[in-house]
């Protein structure tokens, strides 16, 4: 077992859907991503909350053997996030942003985590993924998922970033933008043609698919009685891919492929809850039984 | 290796797309599904030409071994669509249907089909299926695929239709229309509800679920290079899937899931080319191939 730092966001959620309103939930790109690995791996935090971060969400983390030296506690306001999902739960739009202390976050890496071997990149600024790269000792690999604010606003620093990173965790949707291509075997294409050697295309509810130079490998979407919040699945799924890499200490293809189908896995269980309450009641014993439940699905 | 029973429409389509226009290539469900079915097993097609349909099509079919004794010939001109597809081919407007022969056929099975172990009611007026149904003693399984403007038209026979059919094969868009749900588990709970014991969703480049009580089991679609027409994909699917079913001449579930990913095979060599042209150069040894190819994409 590895060690995997990870780096992104810690914020609040608002969350409105058919079930009716949800407010401040526990969220963020970092919180989803390190409650999945941690259920696999040992896991280092890196982000900043306000000094309104309650210990209770604190102890969660620290309990589940996350390590919280590098949480930035800055004066201010934790990140909130307020967004309205369609019934269907197929698409949302951000009904408010407000980044508080977020907004001057620099990440800084502490000493004792710079030779962590896997390097989770949260979906935040490029220019942050970038600046926590500068931060790492030779890494055994580096994972980064980002999203349409960034291809929109900050294009250049992550074709920047993507030049440095070994494997991409994208939509499907972010992806076609990010390349100006529709069809998928030219979007995986162009995607590896960025840089990474590996590059994950999620499809949500039509699962995912990995690429590299030759190779395509698809898990689907685990078909889930129902579906309650679909916040946080993509880093939930990256969270439990490269948990099982780092719990494995293995990057070859065989690993990755399995890491794939664990991290639709942690996914399909973050849906089934609103923000990571449902997440944080699953044990290890319940992920291994849903990749059983995965494998079943694809068996011939 | 058992016989099976096509009936279906056999046409002419004038196809618009990217690529170009494509007046009156070879098509109609039951050609697509018929030339599919034939690379398995044996192929008795019951369907309805005009006097205009070309002697090189009918060698065509019989050179594959297609029983063409149920091929009604009547006067006037044989069924002609044209529709034009978007440029991503996600998809199509009809721009013209000419029912012609079509409009008033009946179909008749020849007595020497009565017995015809594995039936295909590919995608015509319900109505007419439930008429190939009365005609036919104990088969041993029906496959039947339907479509959006059925649902819209004939609800009250296609419903009929489905209390008497073992598989039903159905886009999932149309699965939704069919049930009023939208999410997949519930729309393959309703799904069986009408009927069937197998239920098989066609997400088109998403792929296809096959359903059962208690059973899910999911083939991708092939990641192709370059995707031409997807014009029949759907049907080509069918007569794969059935073929290797007859092939076989077993109903069990764990050939059920290979048939599923033969239908696979097909429907992506189907989707290589305009109308049938790639089809039809297609060896059974291709087959092996892609079915070997498409184990490799979710092999873990």
């Amino acid at each position: 077992m590895s060690p995997i730092l990870v780096v992104g966001s810690v914020a609040f959620d608002t969350l409105h859907n058919a079930q009716g309103s949800f407010p401040r939930v526990l969220g963020g790109s970092a919180v989803f991503a390190s409650v999945c690995a941690s259920l696999l791996s040992d896991v280092r935090l890196v982000g900043v909350v306000g000094e309104d971060y309650p210990e209770s969400a604190k102890a969660m983390l620290r309990d589940r053997g996350i390590d919280l030296t590098g949480l930035e506690v800055s004066p201010g306001e934790t990140f909130h996030w307020e967004g309205r999902y369609t019934d269907d739960l197929t698409s949302r739009e951000s009904i408010r942003t407000d980044l508080n202390v977020f907004a001057t976050f620099q990440p800084k890496i502490p000493e004792a985590f710079a030779e962590s071997p896997f390097v989770m990149l949260a979906n935040i600024q490029p220019e942050l993924q970038l600046s926590v790269l500068d931060q790492i000792r030779s890494p055994k690999l580096v994972v980064a998922d980002t999203m349409n604010l960034w291809i929109d606003i900050a294009k250049p620093a992550l074709l920047a970033l993507l030049k440095r990173v070994d494997v991409l965790i994208i939509n499907e949707e972010e992806a076609r933008q990010l390349t100006g291509r529709h069809h998928l075997v030219e979007v995986q294409r162009a995607l590896l043609e960025l840089g990474p050697k590996t590059a994950i295309v999620k499809q949500g509810e039509y699962g995912a698919w990995l690429f590299q130079e030759g190779v395509a490998f698809h898990a689907p979407a685990f078909p889930l009685e129902r579906v309650v919040d679909p916040t946080g699945a993509g880093d939930s799924f990256a969270g439990g891919f490269l948990g099982y890499l780092a719990r494995e200490n293995d990057v070859s293809l065989p690993t990755l492929r399995r890491a794939v189908v664990v991290g639709s896995a942690l996914a399909s269980f973050c849906v089934e809850g609103i923000g990571t309450t449902r997440l944080v009641e699953v044990q290890s014993s319940d992920v291994d039984h849903r990749v059983e439940a995965f494998a079943e699905l694809v068996r011939v």
